[in-house]
């Protein structure tokens, strides 16, 4: 236990959330803090059913929906302001807003400082 | 210790797979009961030397296949049974694979109904 | 505690490097016994304010570059000798040279031969 945020640790948000999303939450991000973000297009499938459809004939399945992976090392910023920044910017309230999952990081290094730990985010 | 799955945790299951495997692999998901999974395409090497050919003349170096990346995170299904139903739908027995890696997630929330925790995933 | 690299763990080490950066990282890592990795293209920003412009009259703002991210886990190879290999090989000096993150792995499976933990890797 520390009074610093995150227990003195480090800590990763991974967020998958949809596309048209991303403007509003990069922005959320920035106003909590925590500006730096890695972003990756990905696919995915929650828990709905796969949607069946018909294209000129041919049944076909839509089971993988496009996706953006938000990903957000912090340590001076509480890891919950970021989760809810993220939760905020990214919600419509229909099924398919994404999940949010954090991850403890061990270490972290500033490739051109060579800053490592806490410093280094 | 606990009798819940994962000792009450949430776990990351990692898998690079052939692409051609992924539809085999969401089935083999979905059968256990944990069909959510997040998906993207990724290019990788693992333990074989780079291979060299020759095109019009010129040697090229081909040392990055073309993978595709699984993320699905569980709580109420044990991660052994998610890495065991991954590992039966993409083992060929050929060399390329794949590997698969499992991480504990420290906390996750569903962003429609703002659940945390295992309740999230 | 132990003797054995990474007290006998599995580490990730992420890193988030300039496109043009990744042939030395990939002949830096086989220079240090860890070969293995998964590359995906990814774009980001890190702490630099974001850049804006004017394209036939209309503004825009850089926010996002490309980057790449280099994903290897190890378990006899120190997740030090990994990082340092990176950046070496990544730092040009200049802002935008990117960051390395190192996370715990709980476990990892060869989907080929079935082998777990430490030698799975
Ligand atoms: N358990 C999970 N593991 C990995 N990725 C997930 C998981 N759950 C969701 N995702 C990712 O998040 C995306 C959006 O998920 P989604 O919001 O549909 O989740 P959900 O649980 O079905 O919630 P909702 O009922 O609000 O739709 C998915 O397409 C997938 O990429
Ligand atoms: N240690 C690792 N770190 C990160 N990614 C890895 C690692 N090992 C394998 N991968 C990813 O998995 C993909 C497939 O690996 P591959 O199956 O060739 O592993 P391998 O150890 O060489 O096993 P095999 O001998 O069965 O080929 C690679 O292209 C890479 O994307
Ligand atoms: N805290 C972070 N969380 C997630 N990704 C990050 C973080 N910091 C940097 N990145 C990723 O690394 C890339 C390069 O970051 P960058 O090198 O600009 O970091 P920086 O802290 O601004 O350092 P520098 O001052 O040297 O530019 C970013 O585009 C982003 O993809
Ligand atoms: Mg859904
Ligand atoms: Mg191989
Ligand atoms: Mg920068």
């Amino acid at each position: 236990m520390s009074d610093a945020p995150n227990d003195g640790g480090i800590k990763m948000i991974v967020a998958v959330i949809r596309p048209d999303r991303l403007g509003d939450v990069k922005k959320a991000l920035a106003r909590v803090g925590a500006p730096s973000l890695t972003v990756t297009n990905v696919s995915g499938r929650g828990s709905q059913p796969a949607k069946k459809g018909q294209w000129r004939g041919e049944e076909y399945t839509v089971d993988l929906h496009q996706k953006v992976k938000v990903e957000c090392v912090v340590a001076d910023i509480p890891a919950d302001e970021v989760v809810d920044a993220i939760r905020e910017a990214a919600n419509t309230g229909e099924p398919g807003d994404g999940k949010i999952f954090v991850l403890d990081v061990a270490d972290a290094l500033q490739i051109r400082t060579g800053k490592r730990g806490p410093d280094a985010v």
